[in-house]
């Protein structure tokens, strides 16, 4: 019998699904199960998203392959539609359409880093990163951020001496999944200042850019002086127009090997999925109304979310002002048996709530083990229903430290 | 300044679409091109296809993620209405829904090799499994078949004196990109003893398995008696049902690490197009007669292909069984040379025609360096005027050896 390879075998499976054969058990048993596990909001697309692809469809009658870095429309209307809008000033030449963030990531950690080569990222960060660090030999390297600090990033000289010749780049997500953190301008200042002096590639994630709740907009560490040959930008429609499933995302940068690289891996699978690319060509004509009342939801979301998490006795949960997630400290002897416990034990009046451990998500061990991550990505009514069912999972729950 | 990873500067530029930029150039001077370079048919995708996208984007109100082996209701319908109908008999643990062939094969190279691992393949082989096995650090064995031969598998001793111990898989593309093989229920079942002996994986890339030209249904690997555990089916509808853009495909194996390793690999880019998916849902209903008047409609262009090419002086094309390719040898002393002359500086009546050199699909140096590949992918009509400009192109051209 054939063996399957030592990578794939030793590869870690998704820390943030592996509990959904739980969920579909405690389903299949009748039990109403509130999702606040994964960042899939029930937030409605822009109409003009979906009327897009449907008009296509009529019109159509084949669907072919497009240019590997996307239709022509689609970048030209990223650029003058809404990067310029936003303020992020690009031409044709910087951008490429990718098979959403995941795959803009992947290709920007493989064309920073070269087995062996390390990329210094902020932890709690986005499990998926590891995965891809795994798959090509990439050593993650964690700067620890502090849930009591409301996960601020330390001072630059702390990063500054995990910097080693093998590190080519830090990885960054603005706001934070899984914390929801905003890093300020002056952060992303200094470490622009790092990778500037160490000739690092900074990789910046901002697909949860829109969902920003301070006074001033969000500060893209696209547009830091000096650092143009550094940044390569990892976008996606995903969160943005609420478009998930269409798998449509770009990498931005103005530095020109970057992106000759990044079209040879784009080649490599010939085209972005093109009825995504129809709905993000349609999502361009969103109005700014949708932007303004998605983000007045969310912050209702998240002002709702931490409220009554702090409210629950020894819980503790710092409030963030970008993305749609918030990090609990619970009082807990462990998040992840709570969790698995809250889907195999605990009803109440039939229902139960899912939420996310957050250990996983930290790459020093024992870090995160009694925090979980919650998306608020139901509306406010049923988004206090299952923080109330939270609630009384925490009061009954054996292991409980209080 | 930061410099991009050893990796990906020396990755190899797709070798099909290089000539794009020159191909692009002709047409800006308004030459009409001839695009025999690429399997991007004319043909219609089932309406049925095209309207169930259109239908849900007219019912949803956001696009979100699904399962990341895909739709339930897409894998069931593959399972009962395709694969079923075909012989080919799964269940739902065996097959998982993949971002088209391209993240199909790449993932079963990961999943059968290690670094420094070894696949057997035969030459005239698809570039980008190329790409994949760099990127992986797999190495490509070639096993030479003869276009004399019409591209004939050779005995199965001379494969077994290629195997080491790093030789972890056999890969085979059925019917073949680029040349068109068919290859018989006889030749796999001496490549399936080989992989039984040698407990190798047997990659199958099957996706023009549908276009066959011969009397008997097209065999597919995957009913090797005994090579259960060994079989990996690459699937896609993008030939299938023309729908090339949708990035639709899937990976079925019998294996269950196999597939628990898949399993990983797609929870690490979450999920598949979801709109794509809804066209290959709507695609399940196609009727037969859509399969028979394709089959029908490549058989005569094969034929109208094959009998121009073979009429012209010192052109060698054989009759291919399969797939929407043929490769012909040209009395010419390079055959990238002349597809480039034929882009910059000839036309017929203000046109030229584009085919693709053959030499990048043979990993022996120095194979292959006359041939090129011939995609019918052009109406009857148009396909004949295609070939009547690169019959005048082959009697002006300067490097012509006859």
């Amino acid at each position: 019998m054939p063996q399957i390879s030592k990578k794939s075998a030793a590869m870690p499976a998704s820390a943030i699904r592996k509990f959904v054969p739980l969920s579909d058990a405690a389903k299949a048993d009748g039990v109403k199960v509130y999702h606040l596990n994964v960042g899939a909001p029930d937030i409605k697309s822009p109409r003009c998203a979906l009327d897009a692809v449907a008009q296509k469809c009529e019109e159509l009658d084949h669907i072919s392959y497009t240019n590997s870095a996307g239709f022509l429309e689609l970048r030209k209307g990223l650029i003058d539609k809404y990067y310029k809008k936003i303020g992020i000033d690009i031409e044709l030449k910087d951008i490429l359409v990718e098979v959403a963030g995941s795959e803009a990531f992947a290709v920007a950690m493989q064309i920073a880093c070269d087995k062996g080569d390390e990329i210094l990222v902020f932890e709690p960060f986005y499990t998926n990163y590891n995965t891809f660090a795994y798959l090509n030999g990439i050593t993650l390297k964690a700067v620890h951020t502090d849930i009591r600090k409301g996960f601020a990033l330390p001072p630059v000289e702390e990063m500054e001496k995990m910097v080693t010749p093998a590190t080519k780049a830090v990885l960054i997500s603005n706001p934070s999944n899984p914390s929801g953190t905003l890093y300020s301008r002056e952060e992303l200042e200094s470490i622009g200042e790092l990778c500037r002096r160490h000739d690092l590639f900074l990789i910046s994630d901002e697909v949860y850019r829109e969902y920003c709740f301070t006074e001033e907009p969000h500060f893209s560490a696209f547009n830091l002086p000096g650092l143009e040959q550094n940044v390569i930008l990892v976008d996606s429609v995903s969160k943005r127009y609420n478009l998930c499933g269409t798998r449509i995302g770009c990498i931005i940068s103005r530095n020109a090997e970057v992106m000759a690289a990044a079209m040879k891996y784009a080649q490599s699978r010939l085209c972005p999925p093109v009825l995504g690319q129809y709905a993000a060509i349609g999502a361009l004509d969103t109005p700014q109304e949708y932007f303004d009342e998605t983000v007045e939801e969310y912050r209702k979301r998240r002002d709702c979310a931490v409220e009554m998490l702090n409210a629950m006795p020894g819980v503790f949960a710092p409030c963030p002002q970008g993305a749609f997630y918030t990090i609990a400290e619970l009082p807990v002897d462990n998040a992840e048996s709570f969790v698995k416990w809250m889907l195999t034990d605990f009803r109440k009046d039939g229902a139960t709530t899912m939420v996310t451990p957050v250990a996983s998500f930290y790459k020093t061990p024992g870090e995160g083990l009694r925090q979980v991550r919650i998306a608020y990505v139901l509306e406010v009514p049923e988004l206090r229903k299952a923080l109330d069912v939270l609630a009384a999972g925490l009061e009954a729950y054996p292991g409980r430290t209080l």
